[in-house]
């Protein structure tokens, strides 16, 4: 959609009007290969189609070239549906930014990043944190919006977050697509990621490309470097995730952004314990914003997942339900897209199933 | 903009409500680097981020990371500014092909093809001409959408489309950006052409891919491959353009594509007696929808270059005018909006100089 017709809502603050787009930064880390880290994904083999898939259903509202819809093990779908009923209510221009995806897309996107992050556990898993971040930042510096919702899709990524959380010195708090967070597990990870790249926690303060390359992953380093660029030409930016925005907030406060930040996430992860996201939050000087899809409201296989503690949060779900809630839009309007998409989803993957 | 919000306008023919999208394939050819075949640039070194800057104005309005707005050597504005304009009225989608830009965009496109096109004159200038055909294919294949409005964005590309017309054994003609079409010279680059893939004139009929591999560009093989597949699964397609588009038409044919081909193109290019358009849409079964932009209704610089004959065509322009047409927005509407992407690109480029 057109700049001249881009969605002119009531903004978060007082300000009205101003001509808004969601970047998706989509990736991979082989980090999401560690057993039980990630329901990104019915199965290892499908999770690495997880980001490519997410991205062609916010663009054309289902898999174009993807052989999978993303699903949880236990079948719960991507927060991307949830974005994408978003975007069909309210119309919003999205931008899908290629941090280093694994497999192709039908969607278009610019890429920022070639590789893979390797696993976080091997010794500076992101070799060029240092020209990602520089990419996002040129591409965040050129955009013509005056507001930017930047969320992610990359399976593992809650992980290599909690390890720049820890590089930065910051509080290390991480969420999960999974219902019980392998915590223990993630806290080991971050020990041998630590380790690896001979790292102390809070080493690497105020260095966050360092912090990046040594324990990163591609997409919190294009999303770091579209922040500073964007925040360097005076454009608003809000955060649309959990833990893993978060910790892009923080990458951009350690590198010396101080322009005013929006963290948008959902219901679902400001209930996670684990993830103390007002904490986080309060320490980084990030503006938090809380909003649900009601799905408690429903008894549906689609909504009963998330009720019980899965997905909750992802690839801009946080930000596109504040996005609604901006508008105006009735709740139980959002509700009844998503079950749309999710219903056509379901219908394209027969279809696939029988072709 | 979401399917569920897609344009849905009167169509062409009689159905009503379908969800279109606008396809614009990128890409270069080194034939373009021959002294005066293409004005599709201010110079020759700027000719070369024309598809870039391009696909960059159809997306955000502006360049936002090309360095240069198109321009012919005597100030003519890309066609781009017109497609633009369309879409600020109308809000399509655009899907930007990259069949193998020769600089990067900031614009989100998916990549069907990695190599820029050789000389015309080389033995086989387009070696991966099935691949790129291929993906196009499974592209055109994959896409949601109803009806398809496929345009270009190659400088040079008149000429490699003539002489896949020359391999395919169809009318020879040729229209230009240039106000006084180069035809001798163009003939000779074809003669050439042919001589260096060891080609007779007609010997290719039936064989698209190989009159794409000896004498074709990236563009015409995406937009050949995206036009097969589009067909094969019902999918309407209007070829926005003029000759280059028509020959996409031809390749389709050629191919065994029997459904109904819109060719959308301008009065420029209908008034142009070299591009004898009718006669080749005649030939090819396409059905020919020739749409004006009134410029002679103006006396401005932005637009008399267009009443004196330069560029004609390109980025999709006949498309977007017949689409204007289609949805009933009156031409003067159309024109002052085309004015306004105009001025904005002008005052971007000051910026860009001040800077």
């Amino acid at each position: 959609m057109p700049a001249g017709s881009n969605v002119r809502s009531a903004s978060f603050g007082p300000e009205v009007g101003r001509s808004m787009r969601t970047v998706l930064v989509g990736g991979t880390t082989e980090t999401a290969r560690i057993d039980g880290i990630s329901a990104a994904g019915a199965n290892r083999e499908a999770m690495v189609h997880t980001p490519s898939a997410d991205v062609e259903i916010i663009e054309y509202g289902a898999p174009v070239l993807s052989p999978v819809v993303p699903v949880s093990p236990s079948g719960c779908p991507t927060p991307a549906v949830v974005t994408r009923a978003a975007r069909e209510l309210l119309g919003f221009d999205v931008l899908a930014v290629d941090a280093g995806l694994a497999r192709p897309t039908g969607a278009p996107t610019v890429t920022v990043g070639e590789a893979v992050g390797e696993d976080v556990r091997e010794a500076c898993p992101m070799l060029d944190a240092e020209g990602v971040f520089e990419n996002g930042r040129r591409l965040g510096r050129a955009l013509p919006d005056e507001e930017l919702v930047i969320g992610e899709t990359i399976p593992g990524g809650t992980t290599t977050a909690m390890a720049v959380l820890a590089a930065l010195g910051e509080r290390v708090t991480v969420s999960s697509s999974l219902p019980e967070n392998p915590l223990s597990l993630k806290r080991r990870v971050v020990r041998e990621a630590l380790a690896a790249s001979d790292l102390q926690t809070g080493e690497a303060a105020g260095e966050p490309i360092e912090a990046l390359r040594r324990v990163g992953d591609p997409v919190l380093a294009a999303a770091a470097g579209i922040v500073r660029g964007a925040s360097e030409v005076g454009i608003e930016v809000v955060l649309a995730g959990g833990t893993q925005l978060a910790t892009v907030g923080a990458l951009a406060r350690h590198g010396g952004v101080e322009a005013s930040l929006t963290l948008a996430t959902t219901t679902f992860v400001a209930e996670d314990r684990s993830a103390a996201i007002d904490d986080l939050a309060g320490d980084l000087e990030l503006d938090l914003r809380i909003t649900g899809p009601g799905f408690d409201e429903l008894d549906h296989p689609a909504t009963n997942a998330y009720v019980d503690g899965e997905a909750k949060e992802g690839v801009g779900m946080g930000g596109a339900l504040a996005l609604c809630e901006r508008a105006g839009v009735p709740p139980v309007d959002l509700r009844e897209r998503y079950l749309a998409v999710y219903e056509r989803l379901v219908a394209g993957d027969e279809r696939a199933v029988k072709a």
